[in-house]
């Protein structure tokens, strides 16, 4: 076998076999393969695109290509109800820090795999490591137990699964082949698998704040992701929903904490079910929508719940009876984090700097750009522009009002938490066009697009 | 700049601007830009295409790579009369050695730059080598000194011109990206320009013994070479050519050479004008009307003849008066040849068995497949498989019938000559499905197919 022939096959838009998937990817982890014949494959790949059969092929050899987390000593494990979430990056995006106790309380067990913030997006490790003493490194064996014992555990990615990506993405990176779908399925679905997750939902954004900037974008995405995954087996769904606006109503690290822990104590929100699928207001009703949507489909993937009404159903009991917040604060203190020191911090915005965006005229706040919020929440220092940089726990945005609300001039739409004030004065620059107000009432798309399963 | 920015340009179909080719190349040949990055480069090339000022950008950085032979010192040169021709590569291909002779007789110089066989096409320089004493070997100012003698020179393609070419072409062959219509004319026009031509013709083959296969194909690269140059403000025009059938009576290097010869003494060929253009008969008539037309083009890109017409008038008086033929035997004594032992050879069969392939049955011949003629040939010692073979002079294949002719039941064809049994077992076998005999008349495409100017 040789590569140039799977190059030019895949240039002619022939379906590789898993031999020659096999072939290609050890070849390249083995270094037998050179970075040149890597890079035209993957840019044949970036135009001629792959089936869902060789995604799933691909996926499989590049999670071989290095260890995996061995959760086989789990119940849910042997029950088939390991299932966790992969969000494709927001603004203000809390949900995992309400999700995992949420599905954890309701019967399933979650291996949450996280990412740190970086660009505009914010990550949910460095949300996490906010509350005082909690920790997200965790060996394999302490983020089994932690499942074990609360029904969930928070980890970022682990160093010795799917080199294939790091090699595969660092070299991506370099050719301009990021945007390729099939690559992205594989790289995502690999390393989600290889984590220990035996089922999935996305989470996948499209708008001014998300990676896919169309619905239709984020819908081919969708699509793969889940015919990839269905493709190997698994239980998987994919939830496309809306990244015009940040989600809910803080954007930062400790601040979305404590948004989250409001959400857990149902407060800031009011859920009604509107023909089968939940309908949900208040401050933080975008969050808690996507939330809950996403709770009930990891029970459906997971088979807890034998469809999604029943899923839907357990997803609200787990909040109102205060089961999901009792695992959350059980998966704190297994985590390292001091409960009491947390929550004596929240509304608490001591030696910081305040400064309100207010509408510039009376009429509908039309827009409000989670891009250029999320920058902004960068700026303050919530976020991070490259990898190597620190970030703050408790600076942030605060979101006031939403898109559709009618407002008054001069009345505050956004608040800034900043430790300096030259941190205010750019962020306020750079939020200039970040807002606009009409005269009619704007048409606001649901956070919920649709559902691929 | 950056080399990324660049391939993701080209990936999403812009046009790259001379700064940015410019770097790509510089930073490729010096080794500052990866061959990663180079062939996710060529691969989106190969994609997007280029348009024909990319192109032309494209050839003109290559040529800056190295150094160029300088003619400049030629009276040709000052007067724009130094004049080239390139065919994509065919069977019994002796255009050549009976075309410089003649546009040098004609008034036009003729830098001639030609390869050596490989595969299933015989090189112009191994058959030249086939005359005793010939060398194709000449250096730079030997090459110019052979030109301003006797009007044209035979060399083979210099060790320092166009180094990008080389580089480009070795990573090209195995990254599957060689199929690039802009890439190959890059590759040729650059190597061409480099070696001293101010103006070029081109034989576009297609056909079943060429690089393209269908018309079509032909028509996409002539029209690529002839825009790039006019491009790049030379005079360049492309004659498409059928090459399903091997080109002429002979194939093999002696052998092409004896009817190259007997072309020059205006045997076995007899030329009509007909609505303009030469209708060429008799044996070598197919081989003539290639000749001739391309020998008219070039006296018209290079400014010696005012239009097609008195090109083609110039073109058959050299032939008739004897002219070409003197310049032929000129250029022999110059680069080393024996005339007389030459002459001596000519018909001489020594040292060789011989074969005939017969007509299966009476009808007409309706196909004479080039490829396997080629091939066959090679076969017998002709030509080489890999580039390090060695060839022998005076194997090869005499074409006694050409496809249209009528043919009895056991009459000879194909005539094979070799210096071994073994080998033309091997060659009969390899033409077992080379030929075939219809009731009807076949119809048999002109060899002129059209011309791009």
């Amino acid at each position: 076998m040789r590569a140039i022939d799977i190059i030019m096959k895949k240039r002619e838009a022939g379906e590789l076999n898993e031999a020659e998937i096999s072939f290609l990817i050890n070849g390249y982890v083995d270094g037998s393969i050179p970075e040149y014949q890597v890079s035209a494959f993957l840019m044949a790949v970036f135009f001629q695109g792959m089936t869902a059969r060789e995604t799933s092929v691909l996926t499989n050899k590049m999670i071989e290509s290095g260890s995996v987390i061995d959760l086989s000593g789990l119940d849910a494990y042997r029950a088939g109800a390991l299932v966790d979430k992969h969000s494709t990056g927001g603004v203000g995006d809390k949900v995992s820090l309400i999700l995992a106790p949420m599905v954890a309380a309701a019967g399933a067990q979650v291996p949450m795999m996280s990412g740190r913030g970086l660009g505009h997006t914010g990550g949910t490790l460095d949300k996490l490591e906010s509350i005082p003493g909690y920790s997200t490194a965790l060996d394999p064996r302490r983020f089994a137990e932690i499942i074990a014992s609360c029904g969930f555990a928070m980890t970022g990615q682990s160093k010795d699964i799917v080199p294939a990506d790091k090699k595969l993405y660092a070299l991506r990176d370099v050719t301009a082949t990021v945007e390729s779908v099939p690559l992205i399925t594989a790289s995502i679905l690999s390393k989600k698998f290889a984590e220990g997750a035996q089922h999935l939902v996305f989470d996948v954004k499209y708008g001014a704040g998300a990676f896919m900037k169309t619905d239709a974008d984020a819908r081919i995405l969708a699509e793969s992701l889940v015919r990839t995954g269905q493709e190997l087996g698994r239980g998987v769904t994919a939830v496309i929903t809306n990244m015009d606006v940040p989600l809910g109503s803080m954007v930062g690290n400790f601040l979305e904490v404590e948004e989250s822990i409001a959400c857990l104590e149902n407060r800031d929100w009011n859920c009604d079910i509107v023909g089968g699928v939940p309908k949900v207001t208040g401050r933080s009703g975008d969050l808690m929508e996507v939330t809950i949507t996403l709770s009930a489909w990891m029970l459906v993937v997971s088979g807890i719940a034998a469809d999604f009404a029943e899923a839907l159903d357990r997803s609200l009991s787990v909040l109102a009876d205060g089961s999901a917040r009792g695992k959350f604060w059980e998966n704190v203190a297994l985590q390292g984090g001091d409960r009491g020191a947390a929550e004596k911090l929240v509304g608490v915005r001591d030696g910081l700097t305040v400064r309100d965006i207010s509408a510039p005229a009376t009429g509908f706040l039309s827009r409000m750009n989670a891009y250029k919020v999320g920058s902004a929440s960068v700026i303050l220092g919530a976020g991070r522009n490259v990898a190597s940089d620190d970030v703050l726990p408790d600076v942030g945005i605060e979101v006031l009002h939403k898109p559709g609300e009618k407002v008054d001039a001069g009345q505050p739409l956004l608040r800034l938490f900043a430790r300096e004030e030259s941190a205010l004065d750019r962020a306020e620059e750079y939020l200039a066009d970040a807002l606009d107000i009409s005269e009619d009432p704007p048409r606001i798309p649901d956070i919920i697009h649709s559902v691929v399963q």
